[in-house]
């Protein structure tokens, strides 16, 4: 199949997206969150002022060719280096990300070239030129104060608050988009947003007011897919219905076509389909989840429900 | 050309010796000495116990494949990152390299990746399985004392010595070599010397008994090349003549059937060659020396030499 899928989000959620859609088209366009400020990426980000590489060097990973070349070249990106050094816990590929910045000084030219190494089935772009810092509003980190409101700042920070998230905000609040990445929206026949941490990987693409933009003005169907752990860190106490509830209220003009949900999240099918609408969306309901694993999709069955979706 | 053509040597004189060798023949095979212990080898052999990969990388750079491809993969493993943090100084290649390594538990193999990332004309091969420590003699480092002879350890120190080598030595004194390496010095045809840092480029091969023998017992032709620059750090005060003394010196047992060397470093032709004689080598004199920069060898002038050697 030749039609163009563009999947927003961010690490290992955007990762098991494209896993799956490689198996159901040639041609994919990962945009991928920039506001990684934890681990090798945010050394690397606060040492050379670029764009934090993690979540795009795991797209481009999951991109890689299906042949031993790929899969070495893919190994190669994801290795670690262990020890207690300086170099312990970067990823080899953030390093080799950041050194082709360096020596291009061209960021989506540098990405397209670990694409052409990896052989990969695809693009990888990211969602905004400059790198992010996201701000989210949360309640109850202090467990003594389950009411209180407070602010917490960085990515690294917001996934593994032991508040619940209410809100998230970028700054810049304006950053530019990346050009590539909203010809890619323009251009696409289906856009598919999450599975991913929900505030630090699938809101912020929404939180860009050129993508927000071209994600409104774009021909292509929207498909939602909702995470298999609804209640994990950031989105902990949260319901199905209130992920939607929460994209409504991020990103209020952004029409959703479809809602893609395993049984496993869904309480009341009724109630879910029904907040599915509002965001103008059909709820689709299949099984996608490992059965070894379920807290993880499969990227076989979340393929089987792609190819049923777009037809 | 398909004379296999075996180079030893290190850093910037084999990367020289290697620009020129490719032009001459398709089958190149480098062995190259692992004994640095100064900048990002260093600290990576340090931290990782390791094979210092920056003459490795070096030599693999050189044999690049001739196309868009080959140099950019070649600027990229030669980039270094700038900066003041804990990255500042490394060479991408060098942290590809090791990871590498890491990755596969393979030296040879981890060296032959990168040599087909690179479409690499030859083969990259390092002179010793394990990392070496070099240490020499060395005559008047105090310039007060200037027949005084004291010990001096690791190469970036004595590449650098205010004072005058007069012979190294290795530890481990009987490393294992690289079989990879024995064999290809057992199929050669030529096998080339120099040139390079004198005591820690080229004499170190000769110390590692196994390659030695390996030498000795070569139906392949011996070519030693001689330096430009005769009177730099480590050999400052040394003539062409004593250039091959030390060689004699060093591996007495080690035939030498051409010696190359350039005009300019060659003071009394018959006294020079009388000493190459004795190596059991001719003395051939050609022109190899860069117009603009006689301290380098022109590569293609170089390789004008090699081609009329190797016939």
């Amino acid at each position: 199949m030749r039609r163009h899928v563009v999947a927003f989000g961010g690490g290992h959620g955007l990762a098991a997206s494209l896993s799956a859609l490689r198996l159901v088209t040639e041609h994919v366009t990962a945009i991928v969150t920039v506001a990684d400020d934890g681990g090798s990426s945010g050394r690397l980000r606060r040492e050379y002022d670029v764009l934090p590489p993690g979540d795009l060097r795991m797209a481009l990973a999951a991109l890689c060719d299906d042949s031993e070349w790929g899969h070495l070249w893919r190994d190669v990106l994801q290795h670690r280096f262990g020890g207690g050094g300086e170099l312990a816990g970067h990823a080899l590929g953030n390093l080799l990300i950041v050194g082709l910045w360096d020596l291009l000084g061209d960021t989506v030219g540098g990405l397209d070239l670990v694409g052409r190494l990896l052989g990969a089935r695809g693009r990888v772009l990211p969602m905004a030129a400059v790198p992010l810092t996201i701000t989210a509003e949360v309640e109850g980190v202090d467990a003594a104060f389950p009411d209180a409101v407070t602010h917490v700042q960085g990515q690294a920070a917001v996934a593994t608050t032991p508040g619940r998230v209410l809100s998230v905000r970028l700054d810049p609040s304006e950053p530019p988009a990346s050009p590539e990445a909203l010809t890619a929206v323009a251009e696409a026949d289906w856009v598919v947003l999450g599975p991913g941490s929900w505030y630090t990987s699938v809101m912020p693409h929404l939180l860009v007011p050129q993508l927000e933009q071209a994600l409104r003005d774009t021909p292509a169907l929207r498909i939602l897919t909702l995470n298999l752990e609804m209640h994990t860190s950031e989105t902990q106490g949260y319901s199905a219905v209130q992920h939607l509830e929460s994209l409504r209220a991020h990103a209020p003009d952004v029409n959703i076509d479809v809602v893609l949900a395993d049984p496993q999240v869904v309480d009341d099918h009724d109630d879910l389909s029904m907040h599915a609408r509002r965001l103008g969306a059909e709820l689709v309901v299949l099984p996608v989840a490992r059965p070894d694993d379920p807290g993880k999709h499969d990227p076989l069955r979340l393929a089987a429900a792609y190819r049923d979706i777009i037809g």
